[in-house]
């Protein structure tokens, strides 16, 4: 059903703003999927009426439970389904006689099981909800994420969220909780977002028509196993792409996993190999997996458009560095060697022994003093020879190594202070994964550098992939 | 200087077992390098006669401050030099008239710099101990890493250390720290390595020949930067990686890391080609950065070899799900699809509604349900159609949708049960990185699946890529 435009998308902006939610499927267990929704939208501050339905009668946190959607006194914009397949229709009956406008399943059993009885259902369902002009997302998904407005998916109340330019649409469930919890802790903030599992009203092109529109996204990030409507998506994506770098995670590219993809969401995944062209033609960019998704996202939030391939790296540790060096120009990145004039201005600041001042940089004093690690920085700021700046961390040989228990702190202070004086586009390369004892030091200089502004990834490589990916797109769209 | 085998066998079992170590350059200091050195030994259990030798006279420790090393009144078989460089040569030749067997250099600011005088001063060194029959270590070096024998190289005291069959060769000292640090927290455990640096006299051939004759190292790895003696190394190299996997990674493999590994240990890096032909014929295998040597060592530390390439996957979240299955694809391996017969079992086990049984699993109920989740286990490990199983938690998913606030534990509790009965290989797939709140949750799951002898990957991508080279490796050796 291919939506008129304006019309399209002035129905999803009533769908993303419920003044009121019914979850129903809410019992007295806490362990029930109906009252974590209802708790999950509680804890994430939606401040519309929500209105708990289920058998047992009397309250839950304050609110009345009610049996039916019918008995509700008040008007229902959005319905959270959280009942077994078999009652759904009846449910999406009585959405149509409410005149609720959308309702969401948790629900699933439907076509995703591959078998008649399955699709038949899921049909019913449409079927029902277009006698009136109630729209269904999923069945077999979490729903809609919106932190600005109170919206979250079931159990996702992430400590460290707030809103931000980036929209996601994801197929699977899971994958979306995932996004959303490694996403905020790692400084990616999100406008709006779908998990929209099966699809079988609203689809991914009614959900990226809509974030193409959305003046709050100016990041898209898909995981798609299939897609509903070819040339409609391909058009949406068309248009969008080069305006918000729009990223594709494929969920099925081979064999594996596309076997799995159809009994995942029941979905038919396309060839790679047509995915690859898609993007090619389209401008939008594909990714292997959700990290990958991630870094890019990270670096579309934080970095300013950049074009140039030179870096300038600044490093502790001699081994590191080189094989920093190395993850760089594997990517297609140079790291020049420093002028002489400008290493001879390092060779001021650091002992020629124990450290190399040629581009990597590595000084184990410089990263104990932070005097001497700041004047580096403002050094390599300002030096025409490269086009962007990367600190390179190695925790553990930092804290193993340095003279003073806060000087990591006080490095990372330094990196914060510099930022706000540096033109160049700068990063830091820092992990504490695995690491007994480090890892809480680690989460720490991590939001610390975030919330300067800073974008952090946990490997060379990782960044050195990521930025590629931003440099070509911002060299495409030229 | 080509050693006579059993000789230079001999020799550097001597410099391995030292009976007692002058540790010269300690000062009162304690954030200085020597003091560091001394009190690492004294925390790593060091049994043999620790002589600090500095300046100040008095105690530290309580141990005697020696003024020299031709004050103690002892025989001192092992040095390790702290001092700066200009006083190096002096105590090469106290080294000699003292019988020292090895001295081993921190000092830096050698051939490493790449100046005439620097390349000198190595020289002189080397000139002097040969005169003698004094070997030396590095410089520019941490020197060696014995946990059985209690040596370990500057401020590496990891907490979980313990004996393994691993040995190491790694030109960089920074990165020797990383190995055994983050090795030792993912269950890589050590026979002896070396931090050799710019290895102006002993060099990776010797270390090489001397740990393929070592019965305590089963998998060696190796950072090298440059090679000293092309042909002898090559020949080592060829008796020993098809008799005990040797994994490489090469530093410098790229123009940018050639120049910085030019300044980091003085060394010429050889192309990257020639590295892929010198393993093709040898048997080595070729990563590209630490993690995947990591990745690989514990792949070699907790697998039986084996030939077979289709894996049984059991997950909890759908998206995950099919990314797994893309990501084994990807690096050669089947996820095929289970028999009927198998099928119909795990429906008993889980509803069809939200689970596949397809491969992959994924059951949300098989996670919070630890006799559900062994009885799935049992049924595919009895099962012929695959070749080894994988487990693939998403901590977020878990913690996030689980019904009991224990069901992480007990999940991971049932599969160290399952893998004392499992004769299939058997590995988890397990990440908290970056997310606030569950990292420490993350690493104590993770110690818990190693000590239940587990191989843990942090993603399926690494998993499946070390698993290649792995299954790699065997079908060759065959």
């Amino acid at each position: 059903m291919v939506q008129e435009d304006s019309s399209g998308r002035q129905e999803l902006e009533g769908i993303f703003h419920p003044r009121s939610i019914a979850v129903v499927g809410v019992s007295l267990d806490e362990a029930g999927w109906g009252q974590r929704y209802l708790f999950s939208l509680m804890q994430f501050g939606y401040r519309g009426n929500l209105f708990p339905v289920g058998r047992q009668g009397g309250e839950i946190a304050g609110l009345k439970f009610y049996e039916s959607l019918l008995d509700i006194p008040a008007p229902v914009d959005y319905v959270i389904c959280c009942l077994p397949a078999p009652f759904t229709p009846r449910l999406v009956a009585d959405c149509v006689s409410k005149g609720v406008k959308a309702v969401q399943f948790f629900t699933s059993g439907f076509s995703e099981t591959g078998d008649d009885d399955g699709r038949m259902l899921e049909q019913t369902l449409l079927d029902t909800a277009r006698s009136g002009r109630v729209r269904l997302i999923g069945p077999n998904c979490l729903g809609i994420y919106y932190p600005a407005y109170g919206l979250t998916i079931l159990n996702t109340v992430p400590r460290l969220a707030r809103s931000g330019k980036v929209g996601f649409l994801f197929q699977s469930g899971g994958n979306s909780q995932e996004l959303i919890e490694i996403g905020t802790s790692r400084g990616i903030y999100f406008s709006k977002g779908v998990s929209y599992g099966n699809a079988c009203d609203l689809n991914e092109s009614d959900f990226l028509e809509y974030l193409a529109q959305d003046d709050d996204t100016e990041v898209i990030g898909l995981y798609i196993e299939g897609v509903k409507q070819g040339e409609r998506f391909f058009k949406a994506l068309s248009g969008v792409a080069r305006v918000k770098p729009t990223i594709i995670l494929k969920g099925g590219r081979t064999v594996a996993g596309s076997q799995a993809a159809a009994s995942h969401t029941g979905s038919l995944s396309g060839a790679i190999s047509v995915w690859r062209a898609v993007c090619r033609q389209t401008g939008a960019i594909l990714v292997n997996d959700l990290d990958e998704m991630m870094d890019l996202m990270i670096a579309f939030s934080y970095l300013k458009p950049m074009r140039g391939r030179r870096a300038g790296i600044i490093g502790i540790s001699g081994g590191r560095s080189v094989q920093s060096a190395d993850s760089c120009e594997s990517y297609g990145f140079s790291v020049p060697p420093f002028s002489p004039e400008t290493r001879r201005k390092l060779l001021e600041l650091t002992p020629r022994e124990g450290s190399s001042i040629r581009n990597p940089v590595d000084s184990y004093l410089m990263s104990w003093d932070p005097v001497l690690f700041s004047r580096a920085l403002r050094l390599l700021g300002g030096y025409g020879g490269v086009d962007f700046l990367v600190v390179d961390i190695s925790l553990i040989v930092s804290v193993l190594n340095s003279k003073r228990s806060d000087s990591m702190e006080k490095q990372v202070e330094a990196i914060g202070d510099f930022r706000k004086i540096c033109s160049k586009p700068l990063m830091v390369v820092l992990s504490s994964e695995g690491v007994a004892g480090m890892m809480e030091l680690g989460a720490e200089l991590q939001q610390k550098l975030i919330s300067a502004g800073i974008p952090v990834y946990p490997s060379m490589k990782r960044a050195a992939c990521a930025l590629d990916r931003f440099v070509s797109y911002h060299a495409e769209s030229r």
